[in-house]
């Protein structure tokens, strides 16, 4: 489908979604109120508003609920129809709340977070998950069906697409979790971490997640420029905020958090979010390897960049 | 190297070992205690002391650290050299001491734990993990190179090989856990639990651990033939053994005991190990899946078999 596209959060994620999009010889007006370095002059939109007059079709990628409400807070007064994708990581229940209020507005919303690492998105292979009301998710499959690998249907409670999102972060941070205390007890017991997690990436646990982050673990790299420390923080807290409500125990959850908190404490808060592995490794004793790891994650660390909170974790 | 083999303990592994070394025309005499049944007469030996007579090359399978020591008592005393390669999944301080028995004795010890389940252990797609003296070491690595499709050196501590073993026994059965809880979260929040693992184990998740554990947790069929939930049991005991003589605390190992311990007194040791994903089920409050996984789970269920004893979990 060729209509304009108007793009709101030019973050990691958002900007990838811009390349993948002129990539296809897609139109897209883009609008980004920290990330403005980010945007072509001639495809830049000055606001919201602005954006609005371009396309009715806004897509949005924000860091977290409160952007996306301030996000929504513009579009609802709006005097025509607009269809909203909302691609960022979420609570359902936000999800919810603004798929009703678009409709009592006379506007529409899906919610399609999305899962793929920021390079991934923009070489097509990206996953779009999508829920909401059954004619809405068949129109927002159209307008990303080229942009991804994946674009998959999971049903008209607008909140699903965000709940499987963070069950897969979840399940993200619970596999760095069980790799950093598995070669904490091959290490303490004198076997090589890095032969270890090379046998076990490589046979039983060969794809993407336990090949990229076993290996940061492994290695002990958790340098910024992925995923930060203090966006995993806030995801962890959205799952067990979710499980909360919906009266479902997760003690892994409690463990993860535990351990995201203890690293943002630390001052860890902007590497990369698989530095809560060294949690592992300082619960053992290994202070000078945590003290070298630390130094070998911030040596040439730039500042946290402004415009990296909406990368994704995969 | 065409040596005959002889093999000890004649389990679902050893069973697949033993059809392996046929596939290959390898010569093999084979003792077990309990699984005579599995073994052609013309190639079953007795008893311990008959089976030596053939060979010198010993190769055990058995299903604990007591059935080990059980064996190497009957070993020790004789008086040509024996070569000792280890299989079984016991605890690295089990196979420390005994390497050192073995050599006090004039014996050989090469601990060898094997990744595979048994299906892949005979279509040669198993991975042996070896660790003791060097040129022991080097020595069994052509005993079992063409009976495998890995075979990794862990180095000259006879217990290397075991602690890695149990590594991967733990990073398993975490994988477990988190698939379960996760799937919990998404069944809680009314979303479909085989979509959305279907979803993580064909695209970030796409390994034979997430492919085969998540579609029986997915489904909760944790019918019995694969790995008993009892011997899982050990080996987290023996997982916790050994962090603690090594003074590495691991949570998520502590929790998995907490999982597994509670399957067992409810009841569900005879079922594949994955049975503890039951748990994160019950704790959500959702009895009636849990009671018909349960009724699924024992439909055909025939009582343990004796000889299941030595499975493997991959």
């Amino acid at each position: 489908m060729s209509a304009t596209l108007g793009l709101i959060g030019v973050g990691n994620l958002g900007e990838q979604f811009m390349l993948r999009c002129h990539k296809l010889g897609r139109r897209v007006v883009a609008y980004d109120k920290f990330a403005k370095k980010k945007i072509p002059e001639k495809i830049r939109a000055e606001s919201i508003f602005e954006l609005t007059r371009s396309t009715k079709i806004v897509v949005s990628f924000v860091p977290n609920d409160t952007a996306l409400r301030s996000v929504v807070s513009e579009l609802l007064p709006l005097q025509e129809e607009i269809f909203h994708i909302s691609c960022s990581t979420v609570s359902p229940h936000l999800s919810r709340e603004l798929a009703y209020a678009h409709k009592k507005s006379g506007h529409k919303f899906v919610a399609a977070p999305v899962f793929a690492r920021p390079e991934n998105l923009r070489d097509g292979q990206a996953c779009f998950i999508l829920s909401g009301a059954t004619e809405d998710v068949q129109i927002a499959r159209k307008y990303l069906h080229d942009l991804a690998e994946k674009v998959v249907d999971f049903g008209s409670d607008p909140g699903a697409a965000n709940v499987v999102k963070l069950a897969g972060n979840f399940m993200i941070a619970s596999s760095i979790e069980l790799i950093a205390e598995a070669l904490a007890l091959v290490e303490k017991n004198g076997v090589d971490r890095q032969l270890t997690m090379g046998l076990m990436s490589s046979t039983i646990f060969n794809c993407p997640i336990f090949k990229g982050y076993g290996h940061r673990v492994a290695t002990r790299d958790h340098r910024p420029g992925g995923f930060a420390l203090e966006h995993g923080l806030k995801d962890i807290n959205l799952i067990l905020d979710t499980a909360n409500q919906s009266a479902q125990p997760l003690p892994l959850a409690s463990l993860l958090q535990h351990r995201l908190r203890a690293s943002d404490n630390f001052g860890h808060s902007h590497l990369d979010w698989s530095a809560f592995a060294l949690r592992s490794t300082a619960d053992g004793g290994l202070h000078h390897q945590v003290d070298l790891a630390l130094q070998h994650a911030v040596r040439d660390d730039a500042k946290p960049k402004e415009d990296d909170r909406t990368t994704d974790p995969k």
